[in-house]
């Protein structure tokens, strides 16, 4: 779906709040895509997030996930605005077995004060992505 | 509700089984309560660990809810299982303001391959704890 | 938990909008118990309702449990309040096996614009109450 | 994505357990595409099955999004088998204004014990489709 950002300045918005979470850089991850209503956020493989099998936690999947769905709403909300999560449900579909794994945010529903949000993520070990995790969210527009 | 556990040893296996979470200890997280169907886990304030606007990140908190719903649920299995979460909802009621954050999982109903678990995570800051987050999860036995 | 209603009129504000539910009447829905942030609505089996198995169909357990979950958020609007369901997530835990279903609608969290809200489900046969299913839903409340 | 199924007589099973939930029949709802994986399902506005605003009740929405779910995943299952659905959540996008409402259920990992589903719903005026809801799901699949 095409989205007409109502903030032109919506990508530096959405990477400025991405820069303060604390989370992120410990979890090593970054932006890789920022449009309207589109934001895809990975994260490497790393050896103190596991759970008890050694694969990558779900919490750091669920956690790129969870802000791809935040800043792709963000991309669409007006000037001024913060983005909270108000839910998620999340499915864990395959172990994130991998070296790296892209979250891929997309609206599914815009609005004024509440925005429906999707994300699947990819774990990548050479070139082909499999899906290891779909989640669904509903975030909330809060003045500046 | 008052489970009886098919397995004697449940608690050292929930013990062993949380120590292999390497990120458990990135979080700083501590099993405080191993009971029949009841698994508690609190974790502290990290300035490595918050969102953007400096509170603890949703991914901690949902980190130590899923975990306390799967040792919950755990608590329960036969000797040589493994419990995966297949899924979770997590409603964020308040923001994660605190020095320390205590997730209770209790089993809503167990099952032979499937088990339905709930925590409840309250944040501290004196003495007074305040509800900020309810977790609702499906768990899958695996034979180990 | 005991809430403070900010409207007296709260129950005849949910037994009104109780009353203009087609569907409630058509599943011969009843409200069975209307307090500030607790209400209660059940539904007795019938075979034009059922699944496959002949159980009465997950839509109509979901239907007594997502509006008592409504009206609980409800009881607790100010007047003049409409109250919609965001979203709801909702795990069916046994067949739906017995003559009269009650959904037990509780707030978790009330607020100005967001409440959570929970149900249990429970099926009866002679007075054994059987926990089917539970709710975890989020409403909002509109200006009416 | 394009699934092989393991049972060539899927169609039928899917068909034939249709037809034996009375609620089907009840709110009018038609099955309108069985495929691998893709099962639609539609129902009409009904005044008997409004909310308190006059749309269609929400748990008629689900209803067929929830079965339509459950038939994508019993159409790649082996014969002799049941679907349950463990659990599902739902976002309700839009009021269901309309006067006819189409559920895709879309198999995202299918699995031998258990599969997930998703399924958007829209609702039809004249000929342009709104979305108005989306739900994911958790199906689990039962020997018959």
């Amino acid at each position: 779906m095409n989205f007409i950002p109502c903030n032109p300045e919506f990508a530096s918005i959405v990477q400025a709040s991405f820069e303060q979470q604390g989370l992120m850089k410990t979890i090593g991850a970054t932006l890789d895509r920022i449009e309207p209503g589109a934001v895809d956020i990975s994260a490497p493989h790393r050896d103190n997030l596991t759970q008890q099998q050694g694969f990558l936690h779900a919490a750091a999947i669920t956690a790129i996930a969870d802000s791809a769905c935040g800043y792709a709403a963000l991309s669409l909300m007006p000037a001024g605005s913060e983005v909270l999560t108000i839910e998620f449900k999340v499915n864990l579909l395959r172990p994130a077995a991998g070296t790296r794994f892209v979250a891929e945010g997309r609206v599914v529903k815009p609005g004024k004060t509440i925005t429906v949000s999707r994300a699947d993520v990819f774990a990548y070990t050479d070139e082909v992505p499999v899906l290891i995790a779909t989640l669904l969210a509903t975030m909330i527009a809060q003045a500046g």
